[in-house]
């Protein structure tokens, strides 16, 4: 299946601010890209826009990251891509086994560590109370995940940039990021490694749900692979469309400046179409 | 000159548990290194010991790590190193200029970021009222480090696990570690790169200073590299012994283990000898 | 001069829970009531309504409490009042002078600790780098308003019921009880008691300024008396309405609700009067 | 049977400190007190003592405070007191049934807000997920008690001044004022008021069990009167003597200070004595 996805943001900045963007498709999906897809960066005024620089580089989570001087005045970041992507629903796996910490692979030890929105070392003591009695492995997940998504609720207006997991914990309301980071902190804190994943989420194959974003899961690392978990979707989804990964959303915000942009625009969609580039319909609610 | 380093940790553990140690020297001073150093890691009762096997790895930020499965018992962790240093104290360059973020290398991005300990969103606007006024660059460097060294004070029953950057700049107390997370966190927020610096730093060529130990430190990035600063020993010093750097104390903690492990002793000692490998004499006090 | 104030607001409970109402006018103004006020509480639907015994109490800091048992259902809480009000503005005093602790009343000392939203204890070694330089007295107290003013901006959006004097203090952006729990906070830290209070403030003889709302404000004492301070609005005011004063806005919520209790319509204005009850026009704006 | 307390505490000041001392008995055990207790305040160097005037004053919890204008230099702090005790131990009462909040007299309803040690609704939902199933009442009070007493351990080097209830649910070791304070919070979460208590409690009737010390334990309001209870030492105690009652430990502080106060000695103890004044043996241990 073919899932198109394509965003406009913009911003006003009072003086030029480096940025970073983290706004392409994840090096791992390149095969599957069917056009090239690319971020564009212009200022703009009322009359004409004109492109600015951007440099590419791939960052120590091995996402592809691009960075540019944003000028003063009006910016406009957009993009689409188009890729084929699977057309069956995230995977399960109820007999993926729980490695013991000494098997894991190198490179997947830094996600059983804290990070800034993950305060593994403040919550391990509150997850072995929770989750002591499960199974490890696939169950242990499941039921972290569930536990979350069935103890937070979701709301836009609890948002704000500095909410940790343990906030999460304690005021069991947030957004997207909100459950993921509570639900990787948990995870890490009973052994399990986890990664923040940003990517698109449309409401492909689906009824309405809400999303249709730029959207926020997590991985989670068992029986020699990475898994796909949401805590906020607790449901298997189709058509997750990979940006980056990191420890938490501190690595991959869509947009990092230094220094004020204030967001004047949003504009983000992601959804299937046919062979011909038409949309197709979303099922019927039920 | 030469410096001769060495470590007997213990712990006792009352079942098996993973362990990651970054007891090792960075690999950057293989040249420098006059034998082979090494992690000993054995098992031991009253009787005799047993080696436990050691894995090593080299992890994102390229420091030397080591794994083990540690058994339930009494374990110890041991090593010494002879490292030819420069017997010059650490390099002071006032003309350092401070790179607008646009022109900073790709990898040194990430040390501009929030982490575990290091909150630069909160503490950014702080930073602001405090250094705004100060010339970017190496003396914005020193003015951070200076008035964190000045605004602290040094306690060892302050220490805590948790306590990050934010809780130092509230209770002005701390340990090494904190120092530096506060400094840190501040050159950040002022847009200069900043990591955490773990080594050795004995008592070479000044009278007592209370060091002697596994110490921490940070680098900040200004002019086309990274230079040694120390918000505890404000002063300048010679004969550290790098071990390890990330982003701060999580990434980089001497050891981290994964289950219940007592520390029941810890010597660490790192002093200047000479050719034929006996201790040069401290300088007598002032 | 005559101000009239009202409100109307209303709840959906979905099961009983017992409420504490802070909406009457403090005690301090019974003889300047014109006539007698009240809190009127009802159960209503779409077509009747039927009270709610209210029981009145005055709390351990001297305000006139009301509480019920709000039964499941729609709730309504009215009320209205008019009261005789100096014409002029909030009162200033350049020579007030601070009291040494040690002489001041006995049950002004609790104003010096920390509360809920007022960690005394973490802002003090801060508030003296701000402040320590600054005369003791009316212009410490002036200076404390004044940098709150100018160091956090005004957002509905920010609001959080857990935000705290830290809170504002490193993010910089707040509603009304945030500027007020910043400011006592760093009052309370430099020995100025400080008291947090609510009430009506009106436009009145204003142009607009975006109040017309219960407001919080704060009290200092100085000079053997309590004088108003405003760090959201620092100039001086007409025309506010005194309902209670507290340590913080714990003690002072407008109202407690020990069960759920979903706000549903929330209307509430203060406004000059003239003999025969007719508003008095805003002058225009500059 | 009686009980001698007795207390001796001196501080070293760089200059002159009001101060606030809660170290006399409660007004409520005035009729049971032997011979008049009092604190002497003392200034002293290696030669002589001179008193230091002490003001008395009753707060508006209904403790009995001392306050004073300490002088530069050493300070003693000094009192002792013989109390006609009950020689029974804390009351137990199994079928003591929970108030509906609207049933509460009004000066209990603060005991159910949130303090500063006590966040109340930080941790409203998570006492809701581990109590919500429990009978109200008497069972709850003691679930609560318990576990808190089951999760958190004692350890001195733990404590710290700005530990919060919250501090003590993730990290679950504290000192006597931390268990209360986190069974405080649950309890005022779960609709049970409860305020926090300063006191003499020493190993009286008992074998040796760490205490001997001002001690903190905490009250919970139930069938219309106030219980003892104590999440550190989870058993029945006899000889308590009570000093003073408040929301948490701030309102109750052994001494606060407005100024630097070096504590340099502390010395307190409390026991059972017969008639003739002779100090009763303690049991032998088990």
């Amino acid at each position: 299946m073919l899932i198109r996805s394509e965003f406009t943001i913009e911003f006003q900045l009072p003086q030029d601010a480096a940025m970073i963007g983290l706004l392409r498709l994840h090096p791992s999906l390149d095969s599957r890209v069917r056009f090239p897809e690319q971020l564009r960066v212009e200022k703009f005024d009322t009359e004409q826009s004109s492109p600015v620089a951007v440099e590419e580089y791939i960052d120590s989570f091995g996402n592809r990251c691009s960075r540019f001087l944003a000028p003063a005045g009006n910016l406009r970041l957009s993009g689409e891509s188009l890729v084929i992507a699977a057309d069956t629903i995230d995977p399960i796996c109820t007999e993926a086994r729980q490695h013991p910490v000494e098997e894991l692979p190198a490179d997947v030890l830094q996600f059983l560590l804290s990070s800034r929105y993950c305060q593994v070392d403040q919550l391990s003591l509150v997850a072995g109370d929770l989750f002591g009695h499960t199974t490890p492995g696939w169950a242990r997940a499941i039921w972290i995940r569930d536990w979350v998504h069935n103890h937070v609720s979701f709301d836009y207006k609890s948002a704000r940039p500095i909410k940790t997991a343990l906030d999460v914990f304690t005021e069991r309301v947030g957004v997207c990021r909100d459950f993921q980071h509570l639900a990787i902190t948990l995870c890490r804190a009973m052994n399990i490694p986890a990664r923040y994943v940003t990517g698109y989420l449309g409401d492909i194959r689906r009824p309405f749900s809400g999303a249709g974003d730029f959207s926020a899961w997590y991985e989670v690392f068992l029986d020699g692979r990475w898994w796909t978990m949401d805590a906020r979707h607790n449901d298997e989804r189709i058509g997750r469309v990979l940006m980056a990964t990191g420890r938490d959303a501190t690595d991959v915000a869509i947009t990092t400046s230094f220094g004020i942009a204030n967001l004047t625009k949003f504009y983000v969609e992601s959804y299937e179409v046919d062979d011909a580039g038409t949309p197709v319909p979303l099922p019927p609610k039920p």
